[in-house]
């Protein structure tokens, strides 16, 4: 290997360098314990899924972007193969969700009831390379399994939004809506059940190419204009809030009320507002991508971000479908990679770390180095030898820079054996 | 997917219960924890590589273990193809040390002089499964990169040793060798040189086959019964340590001196011992595995293990290679997956984790249980509800299993509105 290698990860994959890795080890840490607080508890499947699992329509679009793994030895004969399913065993994971639902349906005799997970963990996904996009990520996702009621809503958000509090985020908006409810508005304003689909899709592009956007896009599709026209009068009045569209939509539809009594009853848990800051609010347009809703959904914007940084809802149907029966089921996402990119914006500091010394030495015995290095850690800082450069200047602001809060001089501390003073490091200026 | 699916993660391959997970999470913070107290700090590669780098001849027999990863889109012709190497682009990693060289080349101009790193991270090979052995498995690595002197490896055993001391961990044997004394010893014996890495095969078995096989596979390989008797006879005798195998061995070889000179210092560095505990002793007859060491090696045990739990040594050759020059590096690993494998035998608990509250309801206004378990996690606690079963002494003696502390029963606050007591639970029973 002596010729030049190219040393860049695969397209679309990152290193991650030391000051990143301490940002993601400190949000990742306060989001654990944030959850933890709560009676969730970690767990962790495998990278690899069965090929035959990730690709069993759960996935939605991103079963077309799985990470696909050959077959080995004697099983694998590419030669003689004529498509890919035919080498292929295994696939990386494109999400925490399908690889819950197996590992509930796989161990839930040694789970507790209702089973409360947190996911922190990287998943795949082939998709076109942008900025801001990555191949790998990491997702970060809590679930309430086996828990009917809404308590498992409002347990999720409690949690979720004391979450962000703790990452600094106290003015986040989260928005609540809920599956029936629409089904009940599409239907209530004349819209074909089974157009139902198509007109979520519709809906859910609102914020991108306002209310004349989707009317537009409603009427290509051939609904009649009538449901159109109710439809956006529905969603274009949320000034009366749930009480309102409650009292609009009547009770012709059977899902109406039970839908509305939900959210009544998760908007009636926060009286005094989100535990970590920030607003709640029903929004009757908010419709959310994926089609395993069943009931309550949930996203999370922030002030003047273009994107939401967490999003969650109810989905009966998914968890148990391997075993054949309901499991009810809800969870939240944050976005833990939009999330990261916040708090680095917002220059996030969890607290005050522990100081990070710099020990600087020009050789010597290297015994007494580890016994001076020892010596100024037992104060609980981090203590790192550095071989003194001649540009000492230069040498102490890359310290600076890399997060060292001081230094010191291995010969300042004397023929006593003494140890040498800590000096504080400048930190590194805005503009680095 | 109503058919029944196979919900078992792949073969080899483990979910992790939240039991698990815990202990896993508290090894490993004690881990980073101790080793960013030295001044080591954390990176992260991406799991998948080029396939190229992966197959380049650094991981040894880990290179025929490598989940491949088909092309995917127009790159991607199955039927095309003749042989596996058309249709793959990318593979799992084997182990963090490929990668770090990879990491190094890429990022260098970013990292401090000399780069300390901690990586901790899931590894994938595609071995027969048997008990113990994973094909998901972690890897937790520490490595000092740039540094030539003896420094970067006492920093990497006073690391490692305190490390293992946080977990607990005060019993480890660590022994000590130099490749390029075993080389001079080998020549010294009469060794053809060429010959020198038959011999060190198979000297590594010294532990599993004894004298009598070491000596019966180097006489099958053919060597000089002289060359075999001196090494068995220098092996032998190691109550003198290192000055007696200095004598002798005598100056002959250019080679001896430094390397005496290099461990010397080394051991040298812990007059008062290892500072987690332990015995640090040179032993000529450590050679371990991999081909790519250049100097010293160094290896841990634990009383009455049959297997070693932290390995490492110098490798000056590796790291540069993609940079066609020569970085000097050394690393230390530490076999996190044998490690929690003690410390579940020993009942590592490592420290007072916060108390864990269940918070048992009979149904009821979901917003006044959310205040009520608001209420008890203001003390640190953990809180989590559960719905009261009928059988709930069982249910009790589940959640003690679970590694709850105590119990409150949500009725019990009183019309006033107070706080209900919480009440101790009995830990697991062992039996159990």
């Amino acid at each position: 290997m002596t010729v030049k290698t190219n040393t860049a990860p695969p397209r679309g994959m990152r290193d991650l360098l030391p000051v990143e890795v301490a940002l993601r080890d400190r949000a990742s840490a306060a989001i654990q314990a944030s959850f933890e607080a709560f009676g969730f508890s970690r767990i962790e499947t495998p990278a690899l899924e069965h090929i035959a699992l990730l690709c069993s329509g759960q996935g939605g679009d991103n079963e077309k972007l799985i990470y696909k793994v050959l077959k080995r030895g004697r099983k694998l004969d590419v030669a003689g193969a004529s498509h890919e399913d035919e080498v292929v065993d295994f696939g990386l994971r494109f999400d925490l969700t399908v690889p819950l639902a197996r590992f509930y349906a796989q161990n839930q005799g040694q789970l507790l009831q209702p089973f409360k997970a947190i996911q922190i963990g990287p998943v795949w996904r082939a998709e076109r390379p942008q900025k801001g996009r990555y191949r790998q990520f990491t997702q970060c996702d809590i679930d309430v399994l086996g828990e009917a009621g809404p308590l498992a809503e409002i347990e999720l958000i409690a949690a979720t939004a004391q979450c962000l509090g703790a990452l600094g985020l106290h003015d986040i908006a989260l928005r609540i809506n809920d599956r029936q409810l629409l089904s009940a508005m599409v239907v209530h304003c004349g819209f074909d059940a089974d157009a139902e689909g198509r007109v979520f899709v519709s809906l859910d592009k609102l914020d991108k190419i306002g209310a004349d956007g989707v009317s537009a896009e409603l009427t290509e599709q051939g609904h009649s204009p009538a449901a159109i026209a109710a439809l956006m009068s529905l969603m274009a009045d949320r000034s009366g809030g749930l009480s309102a569209l409650a009292a609009a939509l009547g009770d012709g539809d059977p899902r109406t009320a039970p839908a509305v009594e939900r959210l009544s009853t998760i908007l009636g848990a926060f009286p005094d507002g989100l535990p970590g800051g920030g607003t709640l609010v029903f929004d009757p347009t908010l419709v959310r991508g994926m089609g395993y809703y069943t009931g309550s959904i949930f996203e999370i914007g922030l002030e003047g971000l273009p994107f939401s940084i967490a999003g969650g809802g109810r989905y009966d149907g998914m968890i148990g479908s391997m075993q054949g029966r309901d499991v009810p089921a809800c969870g939240f996402s944050i976005g833990f990679e939009r999330v990261l990119l916040v708090l680095a914006e917002r220059n996030w500091e969890p607290s005050q770390g522990a100081s990070r010394v710099a020990l600087l030495h020009d050789g010597g015995d290297p015994a007494s180095l580890l016994a001076m290095s020892n010596g100024l850690r037992q104060d609980g800082s981090s203590v790192s030898l550095f071989a003194r450069r001649k540009n000492t200047a230069r040498q102490l602001q890359e310290l600076g820079e890399a997060g060292y809060t001081g230094f010191a001089r291995a010969g300042d501390g004397g023929a006593s054996g003494g140890l040498p003073t800590v000096q504080p490091l400048a930190p590194a200026s805005a503009e680095d």
